[in-house]
C-alpha cells in the first residue's frame, strides 16, 4: 500500500509553540468609554497571564510543559488524504483535512479549553464560568476543568438546555455544573425572568451571566472564559496549523493552494489558516477561505466596525465584521455558526485582503455532509459541513481548470451529538434562508454614533 | 517534556498480517442436527470466503490490501499511557490502555465490520442484513457497507428503536436502512406481531428476521452479517492487540503482566487479548481478564456447553460457556454485555486455563467510569467502564503488593451517545443486581439432552 491515508505525529513533533498572529497584523485596540482600554482594564474578568497574551505582539509563544501534557490526551491530530472523497468528485485535487474531532469533547475547543483551565489554575483560580449556547464550548471546559481540578460553571441558553439534554449531561459527566440561562442565581437573569418568564433565553443573556457570576465574587478567584474571538483563543488554536505544516511536510507538499475552515467566532479558521497567512503576506500564493452560512454572513455582508462581542454589551467594543450586536441569525443547525461578529484578527486580515470569505447555504452544507460521511466515513458536525462544502466547490473547479491543487481544510469537529439536523435534512424538512439587505441595514442602525475602527 | 502518552504508529507499522487464535486452540465444531456442520452449510447465510475464515486454522491470515485502505480511515490507532488515572491511584503499576473508540462508529466495531463489507463486496453481495440491539454493531456496520458501496438492511430491537433514536440516525446518514424490529417484512416479525402487537421485540427475534431476510432472497446476493461470537470476527480484531504489541516496544515495555477487555460475545476482549495468549502458552506469566457484568455471569457462573447462538435457536449449537439460550439479563446499561453466550475461542481459552474471567457490578464500574473521564478525559461506554473497573482493581492490588505492574486494557469506546446511564448513577437511579443461583439453573434447563462439548 503506497497510499498515505492518516498522517501522524509523535509527541516530540507536537509543536512548542504557538504562533500569533498579532505580532504580523495590527488590530485597533478594544475601545471602553473612556477609550482604548488596557490590559488591567481585564482584571476583574480574565487573569492577568491571559490578559498579557491577549495584549501580546510576541510572533512565538512558549506552550508551557503544562498545557502539552494535558493536549497529549487527544494531540498531535492526524490529517487525513481524502482519497475516497477525492475519487468520488474526480478530481486532480489533492484534499487534505486536519481532524480536530477525535479531541474527548469531539472537537477543536479543547484546545484553547485546556490552555485556558491551566493559566487560570496557575494563577489562582478556583472556578471559572462560562456560556454555551448549542454546547460545545461547554462541554469542552467542563473536560477541561476537570483535568485541572478546578471547577466549572456554564449558563446554558435555556432553549438548548430543554432540546440538548445530552451536552448537559456531558457536562455533568465531567464534574461541571451547567445551569439553564436565564437562572435566579444573577441580577441579568433576575432581571430577565421578572420581564419575561418564559423567555428560551439567548447567547446574549449567558454572556452577562456569566461575566456577572464571575466579577461579583468578592474572593476574586472565580474567572470567566470565552471560547473564540478574543486574540488569545486564536493563538491557542495556531498549534492545528502549526501541525498541518509539519504533517503536509512529511508527505511531501509544498505549501497549499487553498486553505478552508468554517467560521462563527473565527477559531477553528484561525487556527489552521493563521500560520499559513504568514507565509502569504511574504509572497506564497494561497486562498484563504472563512466559509459561513448564508443566513449569517458577517464576513461577506457586513461592514468593518466597532461592536460589542455580546448582545447585551457588557464586552468593551471589538473593531470587526459585524451584523450588529442584536442580530439574531434564522434557526439554522449550525449553532456554532451563528454569531453576529466575529474575531477582530480575522476580520482585520479580511480588511487587508489576506482572505477571501464565502457564504454558503445550508442545504448544500449538508449534502456535502452527508457525501463525506459516506466516503471518507466520519459524520461532520453542522459547523464543519460548511468548510466540507467550500473544499468540494474548489475541487471541482480544479477539475474544471485541470489543475492538481492541494486544498487543505479543518474538519473542526463530528457531528455526533447533532444527528437531529441530518434527519430533518434527509427527510425534506430543512431549507434555506436569504437574508434581505433591508434586515442587514436594520440591525447595524444600533451602531450609530460608535466610533470607526 | 519526556513523559510520552500517547503512542502512535505509522500506516507503514500496522499488522499485514491477523493472528487467529483457532491455529493454537481447537474449539469443539458447530453441531446441526445431522451432526457437525460442514462449511458448506453456511452458504446462504454468509459469503464463502468468510465462512472459509470461520474454518480456518492457519496461524496468519493475510490483510488484503483493500481492507488495510479502510482500515486506515482511523487505524492504527493509538495507545494512552494513563499518567492521571495512575497518579488518582497512586499506584505503582504502569497503566496503558488501547484507544479503539477512535473510530468514525465510536468503537472496535469498524475493524470487523469493514473487513466483512469488503469480502462480501468481493464475493459480489449486493446487501448485508444484521441485528443491533443498543445500535453498536448496526451502526458500525452502516458505516462499512457505505465505505465499499453496499446496501446495509438493520433490524433494531424495537425497544432502542423507540428509546435510542440517535443510533439509528447514525445508520441513516450512512445510508443504512434501519427498521424495528419484529417488522412485517419477515415471516418470523409477522408471527410474533400476529401473537404480541405491543412486544417490545428481543436480539433473539431481531437476529431470526434479520437471518431470515438474508437467506429469503432468491437472488443470493443478500447475506447475513454478524458482529461477535465467531472466530472470523475475533480473527479481525486481533489487530487490537498486534498492535499494541507494537506499541508497547516503542515504549520498551515487555510483555505486560495483566490483560484486560470487557467481555460480551468477547470481541473486543479477544481483539487485545488474543495475540497475548500465543505468549502465555509459550510460558510468558501474563494475567488475561475477561471482565463481565455481574448480572450477566457467563464466563464466570455458566457452564460449557453447547448451545444456541440465538434466542430463536435459528443458529447452529456452538460449544461455548452459556446462561442458556432463554436467558434475559437484568436491564443494566452495558447493553452490549447482555448476553447469554460468549465466543466459542474465549471460551475455550478458559477452560484451557488461559484466562481468568471477572465479574463487577456496574455501580461500581460507573464509578470507575466516571474517575476515567474526570482524569484520563474521555467519556468511556458503559461496557468499557468494566474493563476500567478491573484495571484499577488490579492497579489498587499492585500498590498493596508494592510491584510495579504493567496493565494493559482495551479503551473499547466512547460514551457519547450512552450519557443517560450517567445521569442516571449520578442522579442515584442505577442499583445492582445479584442473581440467584436458581435462576442461573432454571435458564439451564432448557438444555437438556443436548450434546456435550
Amino acid at each position: 500500500m503506497t497510499k498515505i491515508r492518516k498522517i501522524v505525529l509523535t509527541e516530540d513533533e507536537m509543536p512548542k509553540q504557538w504562533y500569533n498572529l498579532a505580532a504580523d497584523i495590527h488590530c485597533p485596540p478594544f475601545m471602553g468609554p473612556d477609550g482604548p482600554v488596557p490590559p488591567e482594564g481585564w482584571e476583574k474578568v480574565f487573569p492577568m497571564n491571559l490578559v498579557e497574551q491577549e495584549y501580546s505582539t510576541q510572533r512565538w509563544i512558549d506552550i508551557p510543559d503544562g498545557i502539552r501534557e494535558l493536549l497529549t490526551r487527544w494531540r498531535p491530530a492526524p490529517m487525513h488524504r481524502a482519497y475516497a472523497l477525492e475519487e468520488a468528485l474526480g478530481t486532480p485535487a489533492r484534499i487534505y483535512y486536519k481532524n480536530e474531532s477525535l479531541s474527548p469533547a469531539g472537537s477543536h475547543k479543547p484546545n484553547t479549553a485546556v490552555a485556558q483551565a491551566w493559566y487560570n489554575k496557575e494563577f489562582g483560580t478556583k472556578k471559572l464560568t462560562t456560556e454555551t449556547g448549542a454546547g460545545q464550548w461547554g462541554s469542552a471546559l467542563s473536560f477541561a476543568c476537570s483535568l485541572v481540578g478546578i471547577e466549572a460553571k456554564v449558563f446554558m441558553v435555556r432553549i438548548s438546555f430543554d432540546q440538548k439534554p445530552f451536552r448537559k449531561l456531558m457536562m455533568q459527566t465531567w464534574g461541571g455544573t451547567c445551569i439553564a440561562s436565564p437562572s435566579m442565581e444573577t441580577q441579568a437573569g433576575r432581571d430577565i425572568l421578572a420581564k419575561f418568564p418564559d423567555t428560551p433565553g439567548s447567547l446574549g443573556i449567558a454572556i452577562s451571566e456569566a461575566i456577572e457570576a464571575a466579577v461579583s465574587d468578592p474572593s476574586g478567584e472565580t474567572k470567566y472564559s470565552l471560547g473564540s474571538v478574543l486574540n488569545h483563543v486564536m493563538l491557542h488554536q495556531s498549534i492545528i496549523g502549526l501541525e498541518a505544516k509539519k504533517q503536509l511536510e512529511k508527505v511531501g507538499e509544498k505549501t497549499p493552494d487553498v486553505i478552508i475552515g468554517c467560521a462563527g467566532g473565527g477559531s477553528n479558521f484561525a487556527g489552521l489558516a493563521f500560520p499559513f497567512v504568514s507565509d502569504k503576506m511574504h509572497g506564497a500564493e494561497i486562498d484563504i477561505i472563512p466559509v459561513e452560512p448564508y443566513s449569517c454572513p458577517t464576513l461577506t455582508q457586513a461592514p468593518y466596525v466597532y461592536d460589542h462581542g455580546d448582545t447585551a454589551k457588557m464586552t468593551p467594543l471589538l473593531a470587526m465584521h459585524s451584523l450588529g450586536h442584536a442580530f439574531v441569525p434564522p434557526p439554522i443547525h449550525a449553532g456554532g455558526l451563528r454569531y453576529h461578529g466575529m474575531a477582530p484578527l480575522v476580520s482585520k486580515a479580511v480588511q487587508e485582503g489576506l482572505m477571501t470569505p464565502r457564504a454558503i447555504h445550508q442545504l448544500e452544507c449538508y449534502e456535502a455532509g452527508l457525501l463525506f460521511a459516506k466516503t471518507e466515513g466520519i459524520i461532520p458536525a453542522p459547523e464543519t459541513t460548511h468548510a466540507i462544502a467550500a473544499a468540494i466547490q474548489e475541487a471541482k473547479k480544479a477539475k474544471e481548470e485541470g489543475k492538481e491543487k492541494v486544498i487543505l481544510f479543518n474538519f473542526s469537529g463530528h457531528g455526533l451529538m447533532d444527528l437531529v439536523g441530518y434527519d430533518k435534512y434527509l427527510s425534506g424538512q430543512l431549507t434555506d434562508y436569504n437574508l434581505p439587505q433591508s434586515e442587514i441595514e436594520k440591525n447595524l442602525e444600533v451602531l450609530k454614533g460608535y466610533p470607526q475602527p
